[in-house]
């Protein structure tokens, strides 16, 4: 299963990931979490201290040491469970989590980061998952990662939204693009939900088969949210993802039925 | 006076561009307040009907007009005042706030926002201001704009950040950036500070120099971003606002000056 987490700025996509990847890792699924914004802070969210994140080389330097290995190119990449050692290399392993990372930090005024999100692109689309394998995209805030077709290739975008008029309306394109795009399902997670009237008008914008479930906003959350080293959001964040991860497991179909 | 409004993603960059604008033109300065995010919500924020919003034509559009005038191949432009008239074409005018966004939501997959944001720091870079002038960019979530070098050409670089770490992470990271750029005024606003214990947090990750203010979170606010055609946010918005605006026109410093 390939997820994508999209959304605008704010509405709780990276702790959504990272609740979501941990969740996945306790039911004994291999987790590829992906931080698709150059703006790491994914790594932050699971608890990964920043000495090491700061060490890890990003995904797009990948890119060289699959030409050699492939003598391609570079326009096609064929990516299966034997270049696990390659994935390997890149990644940050939290038990059964790995963690990538696109790109990092570049200079000002330096690029674009459209050789990242196209190399990720080639990455994910061309990873042949297994039944208990999953891959979780931690995409950046805003649509340009839909322009760009960096999440082309997922089976389920997920995306979120707080009870506001500006983060539904971003929802509602991300749903527009998605479907241009081919996702085979998009389900809308509602956020940061405070009050009963919050929680009916989100849901009086979208229809019932489109959103998938709601979160209310959790105070305890927020507060760990300030501490460093906390190693993770830990059982609050899980206690609260819990919610709808039955219902992601679900959607997922096939994937979700071999567990069970 | 030149201001870019940047910071991690929910933050509250629209919002307090959108009041830091109104504020600005009721001091009876012309405000240009440019949506420099694809994924546009500073009109619906500033209380422009969503039927206007869609017919706006994008800045971006200005290109082939502007090369139409010059006869220049793409590389330069040369605005001034009197290119007013260019302006005003793609502006949407509130009073003294004419709104500008950088480009439209493209379709999936199709492209990425490169010739957007090159575009729109020519125009920004080109832009000669008279004393009682103001340009006010709501850029992105996240940091692309700054390897992309849009907000190059900036007077005041205004960093909102929330009081968790991963919000503080993203304002050190675009510090480091916005000083590599050569952004001549960086400076900090805390936003959505709910405890004396948040505002501790946040104070203690920077030094006084760097922070211009702190914003409280507004339950009230917050009520009204869920309102649709509630006309702007209104008193409420600008009264928090308010707060920093002062601290933002000593930091114009001769702009300021000019005015008091």
């Amino acid at each position: 299963m390939k997820i994508a987490i999209t959304g605008k700025g704010g509405a709780g996509k990276t702790t959504l990931a990272a609740g979501i990847a941990q969740l996945f890792a306790r039911q004994d699924y291999q987790v590829y979490a992906v931080d698709a914004d150059p703006d790491i802070s994914l790594g932050t969210t699971l608890g990964v201290p920043e000495e090491q994140l700061a060490a890890q080389p990003p995904l797009i330097e990948m890119k060289e040491l699959i030409a050699e290995r492939t003598g391609a190119g570079g326009g096609i990449y064929i990516l299966n469970p034997q270049v696990d050692d390659i994935l390997d290399k890149y990644a940050i392993e939290l038990g059964r989590i790995k963690l990538l990372r696109m790109g990092a930090v570049k200079h000002a005024s330096t690029a674009c980061y459209c050789p990242e999100n196209a190399f990720l692109h080639a990455v994910v689309n061309s990873l042949l998952l297994g039944n208990q394998e999953v891959v979780i995209l931690d995409m950046g805030a805003g649509i340009e990662h839909l322009t760009r077709g960096t999440a082309r290739g997922v089976d389920l975008m997920l995306i979120v939204t707080e009870p506001t008029k500006v983060s539904v309306d971003t929802a509602r394109v991300i749903q527009k693009l998605s479907s241009e795009m081919g996702v085979p399902k998009i389900r809308v997670i509602g956020n940061k939900i405070r009050s009963a009237k919050e929680r009916e008008f989100l849901v009086e914008q979208f229809t019932e088969e489109e959103i998938l479930g709601c979160l209310e906003f959790d105070e305890e959350l927020w507060e760990r949210a300030m501490l460093e080293d906390s190693g993770g959001l830990g059982e609050v964040l899980l206690k609260s993802v819990s919610m709808v991860f039955d219902q992601i497991l679900r959607e997922g179909g096939g994937v979700a039925g071999a567990n069970s």
